[in-house]
């Protein structure tokens, strides 16, 4: 992985973007410098690669990826008027309203540019699949919206919501290393599955460690409890609880930030229903899925071997 | 020309976007549905047939143009925080922030997927042009934005910006017609030059029209000089006032909107320095430059005649 990540770094910073006018130009450097894991272009180089292509020629499609997942961060931002992104002023709070707009549509055409790397039937291929995905995301980002004036948002709803928001990109960056090799479609569409999947695994385990994890993993424990948000616990809770837990989870979901007695009060309430076990189990079957979608390529065994390690290493992650 | 609209309109009533989340395609549907003159689409499918192709080929590419165009009005109301677009309320009045922000997001992403419609060379060939287009117009967009705050615009400067925020789609629509009609490169090239050198001086007219308009085109005439706007006849009037006359013409464009009286005033500054008559030639300078690109394409007589008269037509605006 890590190979991968300082080839795509290397990349990234060879790519100095000094056009004019400087106001477009200048937050789009600056959000793309803000660092970050990198893990979906990295997942681009490392498709690629298993499959017997030359990573090297991925590198503009992992750039094209991260680019528009980029774009995706200044505009959600405004949308969920964020001050900080990786610890730093978010574009539209550094510069204004306007400029964060304008750079993130210009990074997402700039992203879609990257893709005019690659010819043919590949090309096409790479368009096609960075559309589809695109809308998807931006479905994903709406449902997230809505679902804040829900009071009951149905699971199969939500594991949508964060397909979309989220683990299609996954899925689509693996897939395009596929295409890049010239894999047959079979393994192009297990691969996605994988991506997908893990995606879903991934969020899943957010929602655990964010209600009950021990360690700090960057964000406050319990913080989703705070702010009221629709998780695989809380929409579960709801279709489980007798009347009086659901009426008071209601309650204290539609009180004030407030504080320790909150968090709590509602995770005893979760545990009380089993919930805690019953999203690891989740979180588990989709880790498995992911697995199971591996099993079934049509490389070699020590390939997969590396897909899986790399599945497991996510998922008994550290941050 | 009323046969090209009429045949796009057709095709796009026929086009229900009835996707799920509501509350991203409705918007959509909405600006898609709010009318204009349907211009951008209607070049590409005039061009298409002109150049010997099958316009009925040259919906998609027609509706991806539109499309954009849309998406870019979304995302420019904002900007410009404006209330009204064609008599409705703007997208991001008529809901919120960030509907305007998420809908114009996935109307250019469903813009570009309308070229997927294409395949090999040509789907290439549009949609490199789509994303060098689109870059343009945000870089225009960008310009535009710049320029507020600046007290002198290089007339240069000037002519950039309402190049890219406007005229290269007007030749961008064009090309793709004789793109998808598989046109010679050259041909490709002179119509793109047609139809940005038109598109400078359509742009050029609406400011003689905004100042010296004397018939109600839809705008409050002296609407210009009122806010302030930084045009043509202002630039050259900057660059070739005497320092009195300067001095008096940057106070006034300095002062909040007031009155009749500001308006005839700064009027009479542009007329001494016969700005009136610079800005008639320098329109007649690039229609002219349009209509010798014609000149010099490869099809018959009779299909240049109609790209000139519908040039001609254009510059003798009604509206």
């Amino acid at each position: 992985m890590e190979m991968y990540r300082s080839a795509f770094l290397n990349y990234l910073n060879e790519l100095q973007i000094e056009k004019e006018p400087k106001n477009l130009y200048t937050p789009v450097d600056y959000i793309m410098g803000l660092g970050g894991k990198r893990m979906r272009p990295v997942l681009v180089l490392m498709s690629c690669d298993l499959f017997g292509g030359d990573y090297m020629k991925a590198m503009e499609a992992a750039l094209s990826v991260e680019m528009f997942h980029n774009f995706t961060l200044i505009h959600d931002d405004i949308m969920d008027r964020a001050d900080l992104r990786r610890g730093h002023q978010t574009v539209h709070k550094k510069w204004d309203l306007n400029t964060g707009i304008l750079s993130g549509d210009a990074l997402m055409i700039m992203s879609n540019q990257r893709l005019e790397n690659y010819s043919g039937e590949t090309f096409k291929a790479l368009i096609s699949l960075y559309n589809k995905t695109a809308l998807e995301v931006c479905e994903g980002q709406q449902l997230d919206v809505d679902f804040e004036e829900m009071t009951e948002v149905p699971l199969e709803s939500y594991i949508q919501m964060i397909s979309f928001k989220t683990a299609v990109l996954v899925g689509a960056s693996l897939k395009m290393g596929a295409i890049i090799s010239h894999s047959p479609p079979i393994d192009q569409d297990k691969i996605y599955g994988f991506g997908l999947n893990l995606g879903i695994a991934f969020q899943l385990q957010d929602d655990y460690l964010d209600t009950f994890g021990t360690v700090d993993f960057g964000k406050k424990i319990g913080g989703d409890i705070l702010e009221g948000k629709k998780t695989f616990l809380y929409i579960k809770a709801l279709e489980l609880a007798n009347e009086t837990d659901r009426e008071e989870l209601l309650r204290l979901y539609g009180q004030e930030k407030d504080s320790e007695t909150k968090i709590e009060r509602v995770k005893q309430l979760f545990m009380k229903y089993g919930l805690h076990e019953l999203l690891l189990s989740s979180i588990e079957e989709y880790t498995l899925k992911a697995i199971q979608d591996i099993d079934s390529l049509t490389i070699q065994d020590a390939k997969k071997q590396v897909f899986k390690d790399f599945g497991m290493a996510l998922m008994n992650r550290k941050t």
